[in-house]
């Protein structure tokens, strides 16, 4: 999570990917970074309608972070209907209620129903609304589908960037196939059951032998729960052969010092 | 999707809920922001290690936007092990692969197990690195798991409040029951079909008073199509009503002026 690396240049993703329309948007380092945020979901389509500063403004470039690409590429659109002419479906962000009788998505519903429509190669454009006031009842009108966000109730106000943020994360994850949890073994290996009893049969050798488990009762339960602790993660065989130098220089030392 | 309105205050969520831990953050104006999108995702407790500007600094309660309680609540720690001291297991932001062996999760599969460790009165931190520079080796030695957002690979630069943004609604969302699409309908009810057949009688009748029908051939399959059209989405008693008054009107005007 860090700003301003560098990063290879950006390519817009083949085949149809939905159009960001920020409607009406107010200051232009918002619109830089909601072009960051479109850059980090895999979106590179941007229509600007009427920006209250003009355009371009180099601020909005400045904020966007090595997503200039994108802001290079985006239209500039006197009115939204000019803006969604070519478009087959609208979907609009709108985080309020509205007295409006229109099918409201969660935001991964709509990711799914732009996948969907991409795979039938129909233009989709998501609306975003100006910061404050927020998209107007005659937007609305234009538009197929709403789209909320599920959050705190108490504190749904969300900037500009980090509703394009939400909506560009939510249109990736909709196709990746990242496992939802995978063991990282960079250069690495997990260590074989041979392994790790290799060290178990090392460690109950010396804790036999300074006395650690003399009573005869308890050994057992002792000795497994040992077991039980080096077998709960994934041990890796570079961590059992440091462990083999734990034990044997921590005996070397009672030796030494004639402990116990 | 708008700034500053305001909004009741902010409360913390009843029972444990993750710490967010910005370790050495950079700008006064991101820890804000943080705050901010914590706030929109229900997440209340926040620790700063080390912050490199000092802390408080005025500028972020001013990106904080209305979640400046979550600023005041916030605790000042000099070392990471301080600022996790009392927590149960350590979750680390991560976006870049690491050589180290340690399991990592998805934003929305770390969101489950912190849901199930919140089930268990386990207290949990979520680390997020420097804008620049990330976590360090010797920060990751000290957590359970990575998050990794699978987010475009060619460009998954996130700043600091978007990345807490995408965890904060994942946390959200990991438990928030609103239905993926619903049809709104406020102040107004969805047609009948009885009120719907109404309707087609009206228009047919009329259509077939003016002729538009008179193919008798085509005259069913294109009652059909009307009739498809009128029932693809849920009209609204509303719109029915002003559609016999279209309907109603436009056959005037054709009466008025003697026409076809």
């Amino acid at each position: 999570m860090r700003d301003e690396e560098g990063q290879a240049p950006l390519e817009p993703p083949p085949g149809e990917s939905p159009i960001v329309v920020l409607v009406r948007p107010q200051l232009a380092e918002n619109i830089g970074a909601a072009a960051r945020a479109m850059a980090n979901g895999g979106l590179f389509h941007l229509r600007l309608v009427a920006p209250r500063e003009g355009w371009p403004q180099s601020r909005a470039w400045a904020t966007a972070s090595g997503a200039g690409r994108i802001l290079d590429a985006a239209t500039l659109h006197p009115t939204l209907d000019d803006a969604i002419a070519d478009c087959h479906r609208v979907l609009a962000t709108c985080p309020r209620p509205r007295h409006v009788v229109i099918p409201v998505l969660t935001a991964r519903a709509a990711a799914g129903e732009l996948r969907e429509a991409a795979a039938r190669s129909l233009r989709h454009a998501i609306l975003f609304g100006p910061e404050r006031a927020g998209l107007e009842a005659e937007d609305l009108a234009r538009c197929d589908a709403l789209v909320r966000y599920p959050l705190n109730p108490q504190f749904s106000s969300l900037n500009l960037a980090q509703a394009v943020m939400v909506m560009a994360y939510e249109w990736w994850t909709a196709t990746d196939p990242t496992p939802p949890r995978l063991f990282q073994t960079h250069k690495t290996e997990v260590a074989t059951r041979g392994e790790l009893e290799n060290l178990m049969d090392h460690l109950v050798a010396e804790l036999d032998a300074c006395g650690f488990l003399r009573n005869e009762a308890k050994r057992p339960g002792m000795v497994r729960n040992l077991r039980h602790w080096f077998t709960r993660g994934e041990i890796t065989a570079q961590e059992v052969r440091t462990l083999h130098g734990v034990v044997a220089e921590l005996s070397r030392g009672r030796m030494r010092h004639g402990r116990p």
